[in-house]
């Protein structure tokens, strides 16, 4: 009953039995391993972009800075949600990354944006006037920092407001996995199909140990790239630590097959929630988390036995009237079973 | 017969253990991780330093940088050796962590810098003139990138002379185990006692993953280092995979163990190599490197039969006269055999 | 009629004078000039403030920038009002400066944000938590871009929030002169004596060619400020050519005596116009410049006669119908005449 | 009889003439007055440069560094002489500007380097190889800071080397006047013409307040010089006061007739002083400044009439035995007369 992050989980079993594989003899360092051929390899045949730049590093905020730092001048903007990561939980990693570009927050609901406000705040942005800051790059998270999942046709919409004002669009797709499978297309139509030019393709919150790769489309700025992430202290010497969970990723849909297992946990557990008589959701289940409101006896009974998760938006206290209704947030993993659903499901119900 | 870099070989059996046994169920994020207080505790204790503290990262480069960025501004100077990684090897990552600090370059033999080298630089920069500027602080390599090892004594002169003008000293210990166990001397004796104020405790080049410690003896700056570790894109959810390798690093002197390997195998080699009759040796063998020329023959079998290494200080060709002396560098690690060293041997011997 | 900005009126004649007399034979340079001396104890003469270290740059943006560089580190946040002139005007300097630094904007009437709203952004920013970045400091504009003045009080009252949460205070007083005129105060009550810890001190837009202080209530910085100041290209090795426009700016109260000439000058202004059947005022006219707006008629007569000022908040057309109100900015400056104004009013009237 | 520098001279009256015609009524502003407009077309007219980009900024440093940070990387290089002025006197400026490029440094004679010396250095620095930094430009300073002078065909065979390794050249010139009228040939020829891309022209050290163009002279980049011009500060709103300034400047050759002026300057007390019986020069004087040494006598009777001027290159004591030879630094300016200059030949003769 841990439900405080898939970040938290364990990696998949599969995933170290690959790791202890690679672990033989000597291997070119910083890239240059043979595991890493095939993953790039794989990575393209899965993304159908032959011509893409891959590159692995260890955390998913490395992922989101290296790639705007790669795409937005130090005096530009960077459009994305106000709920975003790379806002609100990556201490100022894009504003050193990129040099001091500037960040553009947006609302809407469910920690999406709508094309049409990322529209209008671009028009508040003067553009070809020195005084002000220019326009920069649009990043969308995929899944959310709420749970939502932006279908293929919404980024296509806000990729081509991005496309308007020639701006390159990034996608944090720190679960992009959980949020394929949700909408249930190919990582292609997701992605450069519709117009994201660099994706941070999430792998530590989905049952890897900590690789997130990195994808872009148009290996135009591959090297510069290569730069960053040497100059940010991102490359590995012994490298193929890294090829090799990916390589595990990849392999049979692994990533799939977690991401799938996780969203159903977290699908299963918001019916369950919200069967309760007082119940509230937050937002929708699309992914893997669900933010759901119940009764503070409910949340007494789960803490007593164990279970960890955060209160959410804010933390709450356990003591205070039994009925009062307190929202938290409830993250699945690859590894988080019906059972652990169940239990969690009965203790909240009393 | 592979002696291309200590970063390129295998991880301890006993490392992958300790990372497979880590990995169950949850724990929490960020160094949180239980495993996390006990190698901070057992970091303290090897270095008799109860309030040191300890920070794990993934590279050598990231080690070296956050511990700069931590003690200098951006308008002082890094006085280092002019062979010193943080000048030759990181793409210039001291320069964007400290905001663009100024490395000042010191010459020296065995890629040694003296005391008397670094107070003959200081006096060249003037201080409280604001054109200029300001001294920052001090960065040691131990062992050097040239295979030398500074003693407890020389270290203490060096940071004698940094003190006298209020500057700290940093130790990049990518090779630290190395040096510790070439100068018979404890860990405190080789760090804090000898001036030292911050050291990248280097544990990747010595058998694990990718791992290095931070340690600052001095804690006043730990939650400085601990935003620029997480802005940096350096902090890890699942920190536990990196405590985990440090743990089993730390067990039973492993470390240490690895490091008198290594050291032994490149002493062997040295021997070996020297006792050919026109062999030379560029500097002296005190850790796990040997830098040495023989004749190009020897290198011709050497290469024909497998052998992985870099010639030194610049790439030669195999072709040319047989007798013609070619340099090159040799490292050893954890894992090379006395069977490894004696075939090569016996290969560039003919 | 030219009302554009006061950043485009001429020099007082006073001004160019002690220019000229102060191009005599050799001066010391670089702030060491003997003005220099004059104009640092008359400032802290003039802010009650003996201690107070005082610096000449400029331009503005330069002004706010190395001030909030010195009191902000890259991982902390600067709140101000989402007009201001550091998140609008100054194409991202804050954040160079800062090495990426994040504004957080704040809302509020006539470009002035309240205590409370200060304080209820800071509690949504987490403290002592590393994802996050961390509190800065908060810089207030005063006057503000709308043209209003915030009083004493209401600054002790920001300040006392600012203080609670350990950040210090910035004052933007590009027209520091206009806002202090305006309150009835003096620059002590106004500034440190509210809790104002650095204050840029304009003169550019009230009669000097280009010349803004900054001065340090608490002088510990001053020396960080100095290799800011240099390291950003902005120290004048012709200081006294910066130091005799600010001598003259002092000298008899001159810099009083024209921000009262030009707050005279927006007050005769703004009452004509809303002596208009259909005007309207966006912002009360607290300083130098009139927020408001009247029918497109009179705008076409007023620019046909060669007016100059800029439509706001946004550019309008003169083809329309003639009665609609079209609103504008109209800023007066030192050298404005009550001719100026009486005959625009005739203008606009028709 | 001021020889301290050509930066504490005064301005010349024609200037001061220009900036007080210039301050009548409004002008436009940020650069966009009609006097930059004349300004622009004389120096495009001067440098046989009709398609140049032409700015205006206030001090040496900034024309540097917003120079050097437009075409160079933040991990790339700056090759220029370990003496030059962005390393020595702009206290990390061209690091803070660029982002944290690395400067390598060239040894030579007279703070003169070479195209060979160039050449060598560019080879050890590797290329397309991800851990080091990377070539970015080269910058020559001319005159130099030792008073000595590159010539055309120098400069261009810098330029070749650099052109050959597709690094642009910039050239410090704060004394370019004082380096044109040595090597007697055309702006066009000193610069673009010799492969120079973009020219800091100096004008502060040669009669102005404090007034350098930057001449980029492919304007590709031009809008983004603007903008980093704008980030760093140095956009002036009273930008007319700048343009007139400049444009008495060029006004009738004035620029060309104050540096011919200090240079004789120069020559008339190099000859002086080399024609004392014991008298040693330490480079040749090709432009305005003379560093030679004479006894200390001579060094005690100047100074007891007042002179002022610098040891050089590190302060003596004017305590000590009569005849000890003691080096100067001693720098003219346009202001510098032959009464002066003789009679402090006369001074040190004794």
């Amino acid at each position: 009953m841990f439900f405080s992050s898939d970040n938290s989980s364990a990696a998949h079993p599969k995933v170290m039995d690959a790791l202890v594989a690679a672990n033989q003899h000597y291997a070119m360092p910083y890239g240059n391993d043979p595991i890493m051929d095939e993953v790039r390899a794989r990575i393209r045949d899965i993304f159908e972009a032959p011509e893409a730049a891959v590159y692995l590093v260890a955390t998913g905020t490395t992922a989101n800075v290296l790639s705007l730092a790669t795409y937005v001048e130090p005096w530009q903007t960077i459009y994305c949600h106000k709920a975003a990561h790379i806002q609100m939980d990556e201490c100022g990693a894009p504003e050193f990354y990129t040099g001091g570009a500037k960040l553009v927050l947006l609302d809407g609901d469910d920690a999406k944006f709508s094309a049409q406000s990322l529209q209008s705040a671009i028009e508040t942005t003067p553009q070809g006037f020195v005084h002000s800051v220019q326009r920069g790059a649009v990043s969308i998270t995929n899944a959310t920092e709420a749970g939502a999942v932006y279908t293929p046709a919404e980024v296509a919409e806000i990729s081509k407001v991005a496309r308007a004002y020639d701006m390159p669009v990034h996608m944090d797709g720190a679960r992009f996995a959980n949020a394929l499978v949700a909408a249930g297309c190919t990582p292609a139509e997701m992605t450069w199909k519709a117009g994201v030019d660099v994706l941070s393709f999430g792998g530590t919150k989905n049952g890897l140990l900590g690789v997130e790769a990195v994808i872009l489309f148009d290996p135009k700025k591959a090297w510069e790239f290569e730069l960053r992430r040497k100059r940010g202290g991102h490359l590995f010497s012994k490298h193929r630590f890294l090829s090799a969970q990916m390589q595990a990723y990849l392999q049979d849909d692994l990533w799939l097959t977690m991401a799938a297992a996780a969203n159903a946990s977290a699908a299963r557990l918001s019916q369950g929630i919200m069967a309760l008589p007082s119940a509230t959701l937050l937002h929708p289940t699309q992914a893997n988390a669900v933010f759901a409101g119940w009764p503070r006896a409910g949340h007494r009974r789960a803490r007593d036995a164990g279970s960890a998760y955060y209160f959410w938006p804010h933390d709450c206290s356990l003591d205070g009237p039994d009925d009062e209704i307190l929202s938290a947030r409830l993250v699945c993993s690859w590894s988080t079973t019906d059972q652990d659903v169940d239990k969690f499901l009965d203790l909240i119900a009393g």
